[in-house]
């Protein structure tokens, strides 16, 4: 299945397919200089076999893991780019994770003010989420994704054998974007997640969360508006995710934790089975006030407060401009309030 | 006088004007956080002008030159605006030459995936060139403007008072560019550098390139066809720039050197006096053999070659695409054919 995202001169297509790797030189332009850039977590044939179709390939493997997504990794790419004599013309492909399509995304970015990027994610996380939209960013000063550019790729291809192979944490992980996505825009993928096997479905809840991701990225490309409904879970989940080190927890991990409070009693008590179900945690043994401190350097702050996404019911959603004090009361009473 | 940039999303005013810095506050919107970047070249009081007129400045005073246009100048940049707090509302505003405006502009870009950005520059070749058009950038690994972004400032404010405390040298690098656009596009701005006390006309000239420059950006934001037009004498004019170790020559004088072979024996004959006229290069001391082969890496070439700009007659170019070895037999034979 392929499902075109409609963007003016960026518009692209998003490959969903069994298989779809072992034809990438057909979905993607490979007949040039190619950075292909993936890490040790990721299985290496899934990188070499981009790097035999290509004309000429160049592999890089980073580590694994957020700590990969710096500032020396970025210059890392740039100078392998620069000392292969990349120009205008050639092309970088992420094969990996989230971590990974940032980064490479970005070198592409800003690699003589932006070449082609091609993505391939390998993880439930990166294929319903980050490769979809044309984020792409580094850490820096231990704050995600702070500094960063709006690239889009030239094309996307999610091959679901690729994303068997991860653990049942990793995919849990990636299905929390998944689930925030129903809540927010999708009660029909809602039901899915709370009356039926999750691994039979893995499919169509890939296809629903990238039609929804497709469609919210059309009507704003910039983040500017409604995008912002995407945010759901991510202010305090950011938080979270920093105080603790960006390694105790999984990002979609900390997504959970942060869509707990920002959601109505009601849909709340609907919402917690589905997380035991995908065993995602449901309760935060680090400080609460430090992760809502961390939140206020948030990109999405601005400077009279912070934009956040409220669920009142399943499917629909609220974006509220609140001072911080505000924010910071409300997550506290509301996760008192769970307990 | 006011110029509008007609550029759909990215449109903004460039306002050339006598004293309009003292009115900085009316033109651009410094209600916010305001990173003022400027270098230790330039008069301190023109960065004050700005400071005084801002809600919540924060002052940046780089060393002056080519160096500062670093990654760690821009690492320098982003930490400071994000140990200030700054939100994707604030903004920064360059007050310098080019190096000051390219990579401030560049931290402007990729902060937070783009905040605004305002463009002061201080000198000729900052106000007729590099201020117009949203090209941002940093030098990486010996090689200029490898590493950067598009990104359209929210307004330019060119005060020409502020370009008549340059050095005569300064001035007439940056008269370069304006020649350099007289050449390839406007036959009456040549009259004028020919027959005309430049001095005197210097206003003229400003708003006559500028005129020119936004023409072509208008044309060709992205630099995917008549842009390179602006590349004129460029190729070779960064070999040698790169070959001379970004110092011994101003970034006009090696492209003074750079129009030179790539025009018709007719206008070389016209264009050597000027170039003596306003003290700039006619001969190079260095090996032209080592600048053409470090063009090489030129952003502007493709993998099967190079875009180069020769003019014909005055007013009139050419866009070549040309391998790498037939555009160097060619600048070789026309450079040994002036001497």
């Amino acid at each position: 299945m392929t499902l075109h995202l409609n963007l003016a001169e960026n518009a692209y297509d998003i490959t969903i397919e069994r298989g779809a790797l072992l034809r990438v030189d057909e979905l993607f332009s490979l007949d040039r200089r190619v950075l292909v850039v993936t890490d040790d977590g990721v299985p290496p044939a899934y990188a070499r076999a981009v790097c035999d179709k290509a004309k000429n390939p160049f592999l890089v493997v980073l580590g694994a893991g957020e700590k990969s997504k710096s500032m020396d990794s970025y210059q890392l790419l740039l100078s392998k780019m620069l000392s292969h004599g990349f120009t205008r013309q050639d092309a970088v492909v992420a094969v990996g994770g989230g971590v990974v399509g940032d980064l490479a995304g970005f070198a592409a970015a800003t690699y003589m003010r932006g070449i082609d990027f091609y993505n391939i994610p390998t993880t439930v996380l990166a294929a319903v989420d980050s490769s979809i939209g044309g984020k792409t960013a580094i850490d820096f000063m231990g704050v995600k994704n702070i500094v960063g550019a709006f690239h889009q790729p030239k094309a996307v291809l999610i091959d679901p054998n690729t994303l068997t192979t991860l653990s049942k944490r990793h995919i849990s992980n990636g299905l929390c974007e998944a689930l925030k996505m129903a809540m927010t825009s999708d009660a029909t993928l809602f039901s899915i997640f709370e009356s039926e096997d999750i691994e039979e479905k893995l499919e169509e809840i890939i296809i629903r969360s990238v039609c929804i991701k497709k469609g919210i990225v059309e009507a704003d490309e910039r983040e500017n508006g409604c995008r912002r409904i995407l945010n759901f879970g991510h202010t305090l989940g950011h938080g979270i995710e920093a105080v603790s080190g960006f390694s105790a927890l999984y990002h979609g991990e900390c997504v959970a934790l942060g869509m707990i409070p920002m959601c109505s009693a009601a849909v709340r008590e609907r919402l917690i089975p589905i997380l035991k179900k995908l065993h995602l945690p449901t309760t935060f043994s680090g400080s609460l006030a430090d992760a809502i401190d961390v939140a206020s350097h948030d990109k999405k702050s601005v400077s009279d407060g912070v934009y956040t996404v409220f669920v009142p019911e399943i499917g629909v959603c609220e974006i509220r401009k609140t001072s911080f004090q505000e924010w910071r009361d409300f997550v506290i009473t509301a996760w008192g309030d769970r307990e």
